[in-house]
């Protein structure tokens, strides 16, 4: 992306793609746009069901706040609006201040909006984007693995058409095992007829219209029209059949009007309930967000800004709250089908919005027959893409410490609901991070014969110094740490009582805090009281510049050399000996 | 320290030093022990005036807690007992549940000791010492500076006779002002006289006692036994006049009689909200004996095992609960007395208790005319030596960063009460350590001429390729970093059209998690978009042994080579025709 408008462009990014919009994008824009539109009606509606709120806040939740991403937003291709997670999480969190249906609820809703976009716009000012690195890859894997495991679960019950409810596995699995016994058998055939088509156009989709003709490109995206599909046929199907006086449960009445700007109604105390939940709803919604906006960005060499995407979805949620509407992030499925079908600039979003504007308006009293069941199919499936267990495979695989950051939150997430399940998360990677740092590999060295390479005595034939301990520590030294490389130089010198020199190689150690500063004092101290001189080697350029002044160097009684081997070449008579008698 | 014993010396450490014992060591101990005794009488009844409970509770916390330890704890010399910060934050802690001098708040108290030895007992079955390391070196000083600036003005109440609360500073010197009107005269003269005398014995008392004659060792033992002095003299003084009937507060009636053992009232309301503070005085305390035990230690080439001074301290803290005690943990000053005395082994401590026993059955009775001001007095001298401002400015010069922990631990410590600080320390300081690690130092490097060796292009004057980017990470890779990779790599390379390949030097890399693999991963698939190749070199033994077998590492496109230059030798022609041309 060219920064012909400097400072300014960084902020509104639209200055940028602004001044160089052509004809052609605008072609491809609007393209975009339609099939976007197309996929985001049933979405809307079926998001705002697990958000436990009326459909037409899902409506709303889709015009203004793509008009406030694409004006602050970095990435040209993420589609914002409602998502599944954010959707299950909104309900949750507005679940412990007031009842579903009740307008106290819908109140609750609208505010977290507010306030994860209110943080967010903070966080951007701030210039906080690395907020996003609280969250481990893999703890962000689970909890989505595990949300979707939960939202699936939660549509059961629609499918079937009984009343089921819980915020756990295990409360929606009891709840709903006493309740299939009522299953309404016209409502299960809708939602089992819909649930197969569209694992079947998933599955089968791409291929019959490729078969049929198509383009392998638009054969992808016109599956994503599948939706929409069962939308119109289940809609049909009921209004002919009156099948919604048979108790087939459906959407109902939809307002055909468009949202009114209003503030959210700030209760100190619903403040102070729902920072937490908004905070995390956004920070999760940040993340995904960013991870989207990167991966689409790196296909056509434009870069995202984290700081800018904060504001740009931060500026989103505000303007989804002040026009009704609830939590919005980017969505992964929704900006990869907008990336597809070609959007060029964030205006394929803004055109987005002007289509869900006109569904709005103009088509909701054609979906009051819309069956809950078919918005539920849509739901599943599309969580169920989420729900990928390679992830889980791979990250076991390569690192049980992360593993157990995953499992604990998945655990967490199913059992305890989804807010405990981030915090358990965020706080198990901190902490297994920390326990990761805090034992930093300390290899005693000696020297590979012949060479001035010094190696790990327990992986090499090496000469080892009686009276020189040579170590190598390969960590920054933090203070998770310190405490540890004290213990373990106490440790190493109180067994070799020959030892009088200590030589740290320090080459690669790129940090050093406060506290390990502190260590390093009373590591030297503590020699002195031991009789044992302590040297470093190879410290780094940066390294080197901190300490100097601090009283750590200036009383250090040992040296600071430029190489181990001459360390240890002037410290011990042998080893130099030795290296002399060499070629 | 000999090991004979094996793995139950290990949790029995007497077994070890036991069967060495002879008689010389007795003596030494004994001796010790006397003057330890001294130090602890009049520091156990302030410390438990400072903690809001009866005299008696500080004397009970100086007997059996000091046997516990000398069965469990792996320092020879650490003497433990009563200390001013643990006091401080039990009563903070006791007071949010109960009012000071009701039954419910002694028995919180308790309470208080129990959770966190039994804490501290599980912590050391797990093995946990590391948990330690949850708090960095600058933090532990700003909180302990703050900690005695409160403690400080919190006894300036006694001194003036007067009535004042307060658990901040704000909170206590407003209380103050409005108190200090009504001034006793009195026990500002028996305050006053007392707080003079102690700073100056503690100024000029060593010099005066050695020009007298005695040995400089003798000398600085025998200036700790100024709070006696003052004990003594002004009790003595309140006797004779009785001054007690003229308004000047006096400890009071003392029960001469022993602890009785009792399990404390596991009421499950309390034990909740207690759990956390008994948790932040355990782990105070745990840090500042480790950290005592350590220094003292290393000078007798002797080892501390953290693991095992979590069950010291551990079962230090549950035996003062079941005698009627309250919170204890190694002091500093009390354990460099004990070491200088030249107490040889934990049976000084046991010596001591039995000294403070005798004391609690056959002294306390003239300790009732005791004044309130005279503790004062003492808590204050004793507290002011650990407001430590070089510290302070020791961390500015070095760290801003760190800096900016301590400074919030003191403000918070000093505006919003001590756990809240301790918090806020911990949490400030896991979060400026994520930040740290969050950016790590990525430079483009370029060859310097006539060598193999490649650094940074900024500071040195190198040749760099057009079409090989040259990159050094010098930081391991972890989620808190793993999306700054990504964002920084995709920069460097959109800004540069031409660059073909890229080589990641990750010779100062020392791990890679997940988050960082994905992130790798993710670098490769944007760089494939973008037609550029990555490639690694000189990638750790134990980080290769990781990644091989990955996803990443499968189908990585470029190469790991072992050399940096013979990586861009084999990507640039350019750089390989310049190194063969020279000598």
């Amino acid at each position: 992306m060219s920064n012909r408008t400097g400072a300014l462009g960084r902020y509104l990014p639209w200055l940028d793609w602004g001044r160089q919009y052509h004809r052609e994008w605008f072609a491809n824009d609007m393209i975009a746009a339609v099939i976007v539109t197309l996929m985001l009606i049933p979405q809307s509606l079926a998001y705002a069901m697990l958000a436990n709120l009326p459909p037409q806040i899902g409506l709303y939740a889709s015009i203004l706040p793509l008009v406030a991403y694409a004006l602050f937003g970095t990435s040209r291709t993420l589609a914002v609006g409602p998502v599944a997670v954010a959707s299950l999480m909104s309900a949750a969190a507005a679940g412990h201040v007031a009842m579903p249906g009740t307008p106290a609820f819908y109140e609750a809703s609208i505010l977290l909006a507010f306030l994860g976009g209110a943080m967010l716009v903070v966080l951007s000012l701030i210039r906080a984007g690395a907020i996003g690195n609280l969250l481990s890859h893999p703890v962000v894997s689970g909890f989505i693995i595990a949300s979707a495991v939960l939202i699936a679960a939660g549509q059961i019950k629609y499918l079937f058409g009984v009343s089921a409810k819980g915020d756990t596995l295990v409360a929606i699995i009891a709840s709903l095992s006493g309740a299939l016994a009522a299953t309404h058998t016209i409502t299960l055939l809708i939602g089992a007829a819909c649930l197969i088509f569209l694992l079947a156009v998933r599955k089968y989709g791409k291929a019959a219209l490729s078969a049929a003709g198509l383009s392998p490109r638009a054969a992808d995206i016109a599956v994503k029209a599948g939706p929409v599909l069962t939308v119109i046929v289940s809609t049909l199907v009921v209004s002919l059949f009156n099948l919604q006086t048979q108790g087939v449960k459906v959407v109902g009445h939809i307002p055909a009007s468009l949202p009114s700007l209003t503030l959210p109604s700030l209760n100190l105390a619903q403040v102070k309930s729902l920072l937490l939940p908004a905070f995390l709803i956004a920070l999760i919604g940040f993340v995904e967000s960013v991870s989207v906006g990167h991966t689409l960005g790196a296909k056509r060499r434009q870069r995202i800004d984290p700081n800018q995407e904060l504001m740009g979805l931060g500026a989103a949620n505000i303007a989804s709250a002040l026009s009704g509407g609830y939590s919005v992030t980017g969505g992964f499925a929704r900006s990869v089908v907008n990336f597809d079908a070609g959007a060029e600039t964030p205006l394929a979003g803004v055109f987005t919005a002007v289509g869900i504007l006109i569904v709005t308006v103009a088509f909701t009293p054609y979906l009051a027959n819309l069956p809950q069941a078919t918005l539920a199919a849509t739901i599943i499936v599309a969580v169920l893409s989420l729900v990928r267990f390679d992830i889980l495979r791979e990250v076991w695989n390569y690192s049980k410490a992360d593993f157990a950051a995953v499992a604990a939150t998945i655990i967490v997430v199913l059992t305890a609901g989804v807010e405990l399940g981030v915090l358990a998360g965020v706080i198990l990677s901190i902490l297994l991070l920390l326990a990761k740092i805090s034992k930093p590999h300390i290899a005693v060295t000696g020297r590979v014969p012949g060479t001035d390479h010094y190696r790990n005595i327990l992986r090499h034939n090496v000469i080892q110094s009686d009276s020189v301990l040579s170590l190598r520590v390969d960590e920054s030294l933090y203070f998770p740490n310190a405490r540890y490389l004290e213990d373990a130089l106490l440790a190493l010198v109180t067994e070799r009582p020959g030892v009088q020199h200590v030589v740290l190689q320090a080459s690669a150690i790129n940090d050093i805090d406060s506290s390990a500063l502190e260590s390093l004092e009373s590591i030297e101290t503590s020699f002195k009281d031991m009789g044992v001189t302590l040297h470093l080697s190879e410290v780094k350029g940066p390294v080197m510049d901190k300490l100097r002044n601090t009283h750590f160097l200036t009383h250090l009684r040992g040296q600071v050399f430029l190489s181990h081997d001459q360390a240890m070449k002037a410290l011990d008579p042998a080893i130099a000996a030795d290296a002399a008698s060499q070629p």
